[in-house]
């Protein structure tokens, strides 16, 4: 089958992939690019093969969405209560498992949920990253009195703020992309072009870049917390004593539910259709990713039907 | 009056200090060397005036401790219930307020909290630290089937370890002192010498060295809380996407309340005893200093009586 191919940083188009077998057989449909396949050609996770975690594909019939998360069932961290952090699990397009940039793909039955029909394939794609956004309030409770401030205004800063705004907090997000902070306006979000010092409850970094957590960080009252989102290649400094004196929370939040985000896409609470920024054929999908790196784009999908 | 003195990093002992006056004028009879005073030495905070933050002392004929932040009771912070985080506080010793290695400091009356007879001097100097180690709890729920790692087997890991024991936790301290250890072991605290990795759920830094933060981040199982105990100079590196990979929250914790530490303190549920490694006159503070930065070292008091 074609499919796109990981190796040492390098991306290729390979049309001599076997196609997989075993588990469910899902046919891709579309697959998204995430700043995590972008930070993988980065060295983020040593990764060789197809990657790509974001599609819905057809599988016995159905329009399918798929947890990325392949687990034993039987570690500690599976049988308590922590699925996503089984200490034998391999994660599609990631971790040992081949991914979405392809004709097919192959994932426990288990990890499948069925698209609603309210949402067009093109937006189911976005489940995985939906449901990432809502882990954030599976860690931290957010009410509407709490000052909550999302950095970055990518296609991950978007989600955030759409999941965020949902809880009636005093939302803003701060981010660099006039085109990209319209969007948000446009639903009512607040954008904001400078930062107040220590004033928020809640910062969520979402930008992937040191700056975005050094401007989370100040922006944080003390006792305040600071979510860390992005996934992205590299270290991080910060000066400990600052957090200890402010009893600074700092938390790190991945993957999320799948059931709450096809609700939501569903329902329409969430609108991730302003957010495609291109769509290409899988044939061209290095070129998608010319075009995902690009710094005023937000989400590029590959199409392979 | 007599008083140790603190400026560009540089300790000397002064004869010629104005004694203060207003608020509640204490004569001090035992002041505590902690770890920030040293780091103070090394120029964590720009601080210049007298040192020290851990005390007993006389007022108005009662034996009394005392909490360290003065603070306006008007601000957001003392307004929303975080009166330690005032943003117009002083802090006795470390925040434009002179400390307690001295003949007479002065607090608010209302920081102050009378000392209970069955509590000796020398153990009332420890109510701050313990208060300090009992904020921990006030963060973190920890309970009996919590594998709780505390590294550093120094003064602070001592109190840390002797309030979670408390709890009932699964308790560990990882330390490099074979006396220190041993005074953990007499309590029935389990020490170790080498870390099973990602094994426990909560790990608490006391030990004021990047190695133990590594130590304590390592340690920790997925979705595991890392409580940041010490304050020192310096930064600290860390790989952001494992953070947020193991979704591992990191919280500072500071100043804890005075009132537990002081039940405790007199029903020997804590015991400090063991842990007074030396006591000098205020007219030798400067030698108290060099001791207590001795590795071997655990507290040094300094007495005024």
């Amino acid at each position: 089958m074609r499919a796109l191919w990981l190796e040492n940083r390098q991306l290729r188009l390979r049309d001599d992939v076997a196609t997989p077998a075993g588990e469910a057989l899902v046919r891709v449909l579309f697959a998204g690019i995430c700043n995590t396949d972008i930070e993988l050609t980065r060295g983020y996770y040593p990764f060789t093969g197809i990657p790509g975690h974001e599609f819905v594909g057809e599988w016995n019939g159905k329009r399918v969405v798929g947890e990325i998360n392949a687990v034993c069932g039987t570690c500690e961290a599976c049988c308590n209560g922590r699925p996503t952090h089984c200490q034998r699990r391999t994660v599609l397009g990631i971790k040992e498992r081949n991914g979405s940039f392809a004709e097919y793909l192959t994932l426990p039955i288990e990890n499948l949920h069925e698209v609603p029909d309210e949402i067009a394939s093109e937006e189911a794609v976005f489940a995985e990253p939906v449901a990432a956004a809502l882990e954030i309030q599976q860690q931290v409770t957010i009410g509407p009195d709490d000052r909550v401030l999302v950095v970055g205004d990518g296609k991950l800063g978007q989600l955030v703020a759409q999941t965020l705004a949902l809880t009636g907090c005093r939302l803003a997000v701060i981010g660099r992309h006039r085109h990209k902070l319209d969007l948000l306006k446009r639903r009512g979000i607040e954008t904001i072009e400078s930062l107040p010092p220590r004033k928020f409850d809640i910062a969520v970094e979402c930008s992937g870049s040191s700056a975005g957590f050094v401007a989370a960080r100040s922006a944080l009252r003390p006792r305040g917390i600071l979510v860390m989102k992005s996934t992205y290649a590299g270290e991080l400094t910060f000066n400990a004593s600052s957090l200890v004196v402010d009893e600074i929370t700092m938390i790190g939040s991945r993957c999320g539910p799948f059931a709450p985000a096809l609700r939501l896409l569903a329902d329409r609470s969430i609108d991730v259709r302003p957010l495609i920024s291109a769509t290409y054929p899988l044939a061209d999908a290095i070129t998608a990713f010319e075009h995902a790196r690009r710094p005023d784009t937000l989400k590029v999908l590959v199409r392979n039907c």
